[in-house]
């Protein structure tokens, strides 16, 4: 049996940081429908072990699955790192999408020196998935991982400008992209990945710390794209006389959702398109 | 049937900033045993909702009651401001200590102005817990409270000193110190509560933004004397040839609890004394 192309597009992070993705989303597939789930009860999932990522996103993907999606994106890096084989053998007919493949993919198609530097929350660093990703298509690649997570505060806080946002980015990319900054010696990472979906609202102060000469891979619009193949390759975008539509489902906080949310993904979001759920 | 004051005193947080409190307790309380509760897969309390705060608290509560404490300390601004009612609800016989009293009782006393401000998370902010428990005080105060949200990461990230955490202060804490900082002018407040357990990390910091004259009430301090004051009220204070002892209940990610909380505490978390728990 055919599936319904009219279904929604699930889309999963652990709080707003994904909207950034389906920010690009909606860019890249303005005819879909999209339904997105931030489980902000229980964020932030970058500072928490494997099993509990794990844990959380199969309940996520099976709230998601239980509204009728026709594709998920795990719009999340911690949970697409941690979780998406799990969730590729519950799902196996799902078309699943995570960040870190794309991100990965771009990255090692820019990179010329083979020196990548990857920044994200904790967990992502710590579980190595940018690392071993990279090293598997690139075996010659070296690679820097660091974890950033005051960016996350900082994006939520909406200080993405401005002296904190400046010396905190020069303190944990100063020491990656040194001596010169924006140089292009044999030392210094000719790549950076933005490897935590907050980390795009940072975009200025970071391109100002690590120079010109860097290429900045923005997981966000590569995941995108990918997302775009894969529903073409399976047959599954939506008639393009359709207008896109958004529906957002939260596990706490609708309201700091929608308030704090709306700067991610660039547009108001309407609080009656917000609905509380458990997970 | 009298309580036996061996037992241990529970200690309750969302996450590793209780244990500023509970470095104040065990120097007011050095022959107690203490068993700590960090409810570390479910932090942030402070972007939470009040009613999922008081969920989280009840369930937390109920763990410590069950392994026989003699008092409760929730030392946890969010969960104090929001669960403490409910909590004395539910434990009528249960000597119940909370962080904001003891922080507004110090700050009305230590106010001559009446003018005092609060910092804390969003939530405790926003619920106004402080802001009315020092009406109810001083009805002529006026107090002034603003969410410091990045001190929380800042602190956790172990960034108490440098530019990073110098810039943050100023932003949040010069408007409401200006236009001469540390000066006395009547629009000035004399009295700044650290609203939030992670705070005292950034003493050093706010002291140089807020100037000598303003008195800062750091509630870890002031919540270990109203511990002390109650136990030894009630008799349950423990005999003076007993050595402090302390263990560990966390409901996430043992090791970051015990790499990072060691700061906090200002001593090392041994990891056996750590043990996973679900809430």
């Amino acid at each position: 049996m055919p599936v319904d192309v009219s279904r929604p597009i699930g889309v999963f992070d652990s709080g707003v940081g994904g909207l950034t993705v389906l920010r690009a989303l909606h860019d890249e597939l303005p005819h879909e429908r999209f339904i997105y789930l931030g489980d902000t009860a229980r964020l932030p999932y970058g500072t928490k072990s494997a099993d509990t990522v794990v844990r959380y996103a199969l309940q996520a993907a099976d709230a998601l699955v239980g509204r009728g999606i026709k594709a998920l994106v795990v719009a999340c890096n911690t949970a697409s790192a941690a979780a998406l084989p799990s969730m590729r053998d519950r799902y196996r007919d799902l078309p699943l999408i995570g960040v870190v493949e794309p991100g990965v993919e771009a990255a090692v198609t820019a990179t010329r020196s083979g020196r990548i530097a990857v920044i994200g929350t904790e967990a992502t660093v710590r579980g190595g998935a940018y690392q071993r990703a990279i090293s598997r298509r690139r075996p010659d690649a070296i690679v820097t991982a660091v974890a950033c997570q005051l960016f996350v505060a900082l994006a939520e806080e909406g200080w993405t400008s401005g002296a904190v946002a400046r010396t905190t980015a020069q303190r944990y990319l100063a020491p990656m992209f040194a001596p010169g900054v924006g140089s292009m010696s044999a030392a210094v990472a000719d790549t950076l990945v933005l490897g935590c979906t907050h980390f795009p609202m940072l975009y200025a102060v970071i391109r100002e710390v690590v120079g010109d000469a860097v290429t900045i891979v923005d997981s966000a619009a590569t995941t995108a794209r990918a997302a775009r193949a894969l529903l073409s390759e399976r047959g599954l975008l939506r008639l393009d006389e359709n207008q896109a539509q958004m529906s957002f489902l939260v596990t706490d906080g609708g309201a700091r959702f929608a308030a704090i949310g709306a700067r991610f993904l660039g547009c108001d979001i309407d609080l009656r398109a917000v609905e509380l759920i458990d997970l």
